[in-house]
């Protein structure tokens, strides 16, 4: 068995290493231009070079949760395309989007921007019933999200494609439901597949759909936002303030408006990171089920997007 | 009945209408010097005289979780002190410990001060099962903590003065395995009662057994913890860093060393504050079942401190 590692942005040897610990039998190798075919290939971002060259590809292990840019991509018709499910992102996932919603209900940013300037005051407490918390995607990420919020007594919301049903939180689906999804939450949290069905699907006319005083947290992909239509409704009032960790162009250009909004928190695309020994662990014990021929979890429906 | 009200610095008029609202047969009222005899005290902070004019109190009701100032004065023998237990406060404990965790953990605080800077970086992953929580102090705050906190993954640590079970925390008791206790800590959360046996119990000594690059989050009382011990140990680089919302003196005074130290996050003592609403019906209840002669949580041993 072949498997070809082709990464861009991540330095090939550690993985390459931990993958053949993983799978002693195959031969495995970082692409170059002009490789042999391999069976596997191990991707992040890969130029539309590899693809070409990789005819005969049975699956594509992407080494992330959102395939999005991979599938804008010509890519092999027969071959398979994976993407990590859980692989120790849920609870980065769930960490950073309760550290984030703590910081704005808790009003821990102001804290710490009074204190800086010396100040020791206090803000009147606020009843965490009037800050339902409306996740968006109920996959294995949101459900994580989604039950880690639960924790600490905040109503929660969920809003997916298909109908789901979760202990403890309120589920909508589909597109009749959203709107009313949206009313009903004032903390919003896109964890969502990006999609044609889902891009942009934070606008104007959606984010003016939330509560008085809502919150946007984006960790999904920057295409979710139109980002020039959320400024005026937080220098409205109407959101108060947004956690973004994605954005359109990645890095966040230099001079675009939200590297310095003072109701913007901005992080560098870090919320959920791959983790290499649990995603070559997961890899590798799909790559061995599916060479005995059993089915495996993350199969991307290319149609649907995700 | 007759209820005095006696908390400094709160504005009585909304507590003594919650109260009256809760127990309308009662009469109620703000103390003032010279009042008639109550039954029962509602008190925060109250001065020497209010107690030594009241000396027929059954019980006095303190607003707070933490009776320690109150056990310094004067009290009339034959009272029993009840402090509220829970209250709201569990939850608020618990997203207040689980912020700072995750933003030491994560090095949010870090990612902040780049972003600050327009840099868009990222820092290695760390590996949660190096970051070990230890948690001072088992009561209902504590519990909810570390239930909080295992949410995340975490290893959790628990110790108190008398030995406890808690499923999914390795628990350690006493002074013989205080030590021990530390020397597994990462991640160190204090939320002990003020007492004779807990003042001063983070000091140089107790801190320089933690893991090498620990984090201290002191939540409980300012006199946990021996301030001048702790900046040198996080100059040294023995400890990474410390949330503190505590303080020997509060409000902090000015020039204060804590206050712009770079490894030292402060909070104005609202790591989790009274709410109103919980706190007058749990009085309340309290003070209808001691009347019908049935037992009630949150009795102080004056003796243990707490």
């Amino acid at each position: 068995m072949k498997i070809s590692f082709c990464c861009t942005g991540t330095k090939a040897a550690p993985w390459v290493d931990a993958l053949r610990a993983a799978l002693p039998q195959a031969s495995i190798d970082e692409w170059r231009p002009g490789a042999a075919q391999a069976d596997y290939g191990v991707v992040w971002a890969p130029p539309q070079q590899f693809l070409d060259e990789q005819p005969g590809l049975k699956a594509i292990y992407n080494i992330g949760a959102g395939v999005d840019a991979l599938l804008e991509l010509k890519l092999p018709p027969q071959a398979m395309v994976v993407r990590i499910d859980d692989g120790g992102m849920a609870v980065q996932m769930a960490e950073f989007v309760c550290h984030a919603l703590i910081r704005h209900f808790r009003e821990l940013d102001v804290y710490e921007a009074e204190i800086a300037k010396g100040q020791w005051s206090y803000r009147k407490p606020r009843d965490r019933s009037e800050f339902p918390v409306g996740i968006m995607g109920l996959g294995v990420l949101g459900q994580r999200v989604a039950q880690a919020v639960r924790q600490f007594d905040f109503p929660v919301l969920g809003w997916s494609r298909s109908p789901k049903m979760l202990e403890g939180v309120r589920c909508f689906s589909g597109e009749a439901q959203f709107d009313e999804f949206l009313s009903a939450t004032r903390v919003l949290v896109c964890l969502l597949p990006l999609t044609p069905d889902t891009q942009d699907i934070m606008n104007r006319r959606t984010l003016s759909l939330l509560r008085p005083g809502a919150y946007v947290i984006n960790v999904a992909r920057g295409g979710h936002l139109v980002e020039e239509d959320l400024i005026p409704l937080l220098d409205s009032g109407q959101l108060a303030g947004a956690t973004l960790d994605v954005f359109r162009t990645e890095p966040l250009p230099a001079g675009h408006r939200f590297w310095q909004h003072p109701k913007i928190t901005v992080t560098p695309h870090t919320s959920a990171r791959t983790l290499r020994e649990e995603t070559v662990a997961q890899i590798a014990g799909k790559i061995r089920a599916s060479e005995r021929g059993e089915p495996i979890a993350g199969v991307v429906d290319r149609q649907r997007g995700y």
